[in-house]
């Protein structure tokens, strides 16, 4: 027997469209494989041509979200509009009308998962957010089952195609910051105003999502550190790479004894980490179950259909899983006041100084650092000879694990030394 | 409010103990995460010593099958026996009684699937098998319900641990296969008696399941062409290596338009792919969807706590879904007879000869790869200057893509030249 469920796409942009399309093509592969007969009913567009472009029958072309809404034949509402203006007031529209939500929105889930939920379920509807957090890779399914059996002691992952877009051309081709932003705007791997991505915001919202799933609590976005890559130099990129680090933008979340860790920002990996090898706009999360040990998961983070991919497979999971709903925090109404943030939390650093070339200045630095109960692992200093006293000359330390706050005051220290410049400071991952 | 459910665990090995470790360390969790109480209301173990050692209270061990399945506390029976023997037989007398099952065993939804199906569906119980595949890894989960939306095009794995840390040795420190063999045997990640994981059934058992379940038809391990790594030899690996390849021990599976191709056999890839620098017992399986374009999944593919977590995620997911069973092909009824089976598939191949060291050889082994089609990629000759005539050479080929059966053809008319051996024959893919 098969089950009839109709569709309706709000949006049909890159994700939107994709989804269109994947739905009609795959109509009687869903139908043999799934036992479910998928069709769109409705779809709501701003510019009708998009519409029109798509091959989309005129009598399914919504004017206005109440025609969607008051449609019976909708049973799932796709929201691929992005943003929290237009697509909060709709999400919540069809969730109090007893629709499904399926959503590919990032930003609205992060800021606004509460009260989607809370409404979610007053009317029993389900909330699908797989689209949200990296594209086609099904991490979010991942989570809620498939490592659900674990505590998730931590996750690091790769989860911003333009960033790693970026960071695998500088490694590559030795090329700068801005030369390789503006290839990769020309490429449309990175948008006219890049912020959202380079700074971390997209990385944010879908760690905060994540490890909110990965440790059973709501994480808000203010508890998340953030830093992103637009001050990274291609010469740290190379001296990292000497020392046998590659340079990632990495969403990180610890559970830890004193709490949990979430953060974003550049970081050095051991080469041989398996997310070292993640390249281009590709992804990866890697997890650490206390059962499971290590595991990645690996694909592309956006584009129109891995995106599409990860909207249908929650369309048809909804229609397939109807009483199983995405209820993921528990305990989510003690979760804000019991849960422990760690704001200083444990790295390791590399440092990059430009540094006087006199007598004493290396036992000046490594002072500092002894003081500070900084323990370095390796050092290199780039001077060359016959130098001495002309010019600065880079000094390249990795230290052990200490925290935010003590290699913050070593840092203050060194400043007020007087012998050069700190010209960087990156964290460092195992 | 919180849901009961009684699990019974047959057999206390590796994986049943840590399925029972697993489900006891995490009740107080599972409780607040996932809403059921999971409790272990019986075990049955052919050596009680193994019951004792682990800690399991006296009256929770089973003396019989037919206590275990007539305890109305028990609603999911765990089997981790592993086999053909008691183990069918127990988990066929478990769904006739109502049971829901999940199981770690390979080989009994290898070649008894539909049977266990059958019976399943009538009495309507559940039938989980997430542990039989690639240990803590969730890829059966994925592919039900990840990226359920595609069409899968192809897969390629490395699933199993013994063979891949092998061949990761042998590629690293240059070592010969015996040799490593018997360092893998101490060191526990090979038996005594290795047929079952270095001549490939053990990665076989797995590709038909994990196959039958992309393709949507049941993939009988009759037509799973199949080949070891015993007769590797450590000078292909370098050579290989030279040429910028890493061999592998892949389970591949393509849906073509010819029909469904399914091998396991040594593989050279390019050690850029994601699947080369998977390294050591890790295991990974990279898929090729319509939509979702190139995922992989990466982690442990066997060992107590990882596959623990396969079969706790099977009990959790039995517990939250009850009505949500594996009935995974939906066209069963019609595969076998319409389904296409490609014997013939398409490869390219990478050929180490051993030829007279004489003017005119090259020529001639040219002249028959151009007549049957083949075009090289590839070259290189080992010979020494000065040798000429005195000895043999090697000589390393890598061809384009052709077939397995032209393959084989031109292999022959090499040999009746009778101008030096193949010494071998790897396929290489992309």
């Amino acid at each position: 027997m098969i089950k009839k469920v109709g569709v309706a796409i709000l949006g049909l942009g890159v994700v939107g469209g994709g989804t269109y399309k994947t739905l009609l093509e795959h109509r009687e592969f869903y139908k043999r494989t799934q036992g479910v007969d998928v069709t769109v009913e409705a779809v709501l567009v701003r510019n009708p041509a998009k519409a029109q472009a798509l091959g989309v029958p005129e009598e399914i072309v919504a004017s206005n979200i109440a025609e969607v809404i008051a449609n019976p034949n909708v049973d799932i509402v796709v929201e691929t509009i992005g943003g929290c203006d237009a697509a909060k007031d709709y999400v919540l529209a069809a969730l109090r009308e007893g629709k499904a939500v399926v959503t590919a929105n990032k930003e609205l889930i992060c800021k606004y998962w509460h009260e989607l939920e809370r409404v979610a379920k007053r009317t029993s509807c389900g909330l699908y957010f797989e689209a949200s957090c990296v594209g086609g890779v099904p991490i979010i399914r991942t989570l809620l089952d498939g490592v659900q059996g674990n505590k998730v002691e931590q996750m690091m992952g790769i989860i911003n195609g333009t960033t790693n877009y970026i960071l695998t051309k500088m490694t590559v081709e030795g090329a700068d910051y801005a030369e390789t932003l503006q290839e990769a705007q020309r490429l449309g791997y990175a948008e006219a105003d890049p912020t959202n991505d380079v700074e971390g915001f997209d990385a944010l919202y879908k760690l905060s999502i994540l490890s909110s799933m990965a440790f059973h609590t709501k994480v808000p976005q203010t508890k998340i550190f953030r830093e992103g890559i637009s001050q990274i130099s291609g010469k740290d990129i190379a001296y990292g790479k000497e020392l046998g680090y590659t340079l990632k933008l990495l969403a990180i979340g610890k559970n830890t004894d004193k709490g949990i860790e979430v953060r974003v920002h550049p970081t050095f990996i051991p080469k041989e980490h398996p997310l070292a090898s993640v390249n281009d706009a590709f992804n990866a999360v890697h997890l650490r179950g206390d059962a499971v040990g290590d595991i990645m998961l690996y694909g592309r983070g956006a584009g129109s259909l891995p995106t599409a991919s990860a909207v249908v497979s929650d369309v048809l999971y909804a229609a397939t899983h109807s009483e199983v709903k995405y209820a993921t925090f528990k305990n989510t109404a003690t979760a804000e006041s019991n849960v422990k943030f760690v704001s200083d939390f444990e790295s390791a650093y590399y440092l990059r100084l430009s540094v006087d070339d006199k007598p004493g200045v290396l036992a000046k630095i490594s002072g500092v650092f002894a003081k500070c109960g900084m323990s370095i692992i390796q050092i290199a200093q780039k001077g060359q000879y016959g130098n001495l006293n002309k010019d600065r000359v880079p000094l390249v330390i990795v230290t052990h694990k200490t925290t935010e706050n003590i290699c913050k005051k070593a840092v203050k220290e060194i400043k007020s030394l007087k012998i050069g410049t700190i010209e960087s400071v990156i964290r460092v991952e195992q």
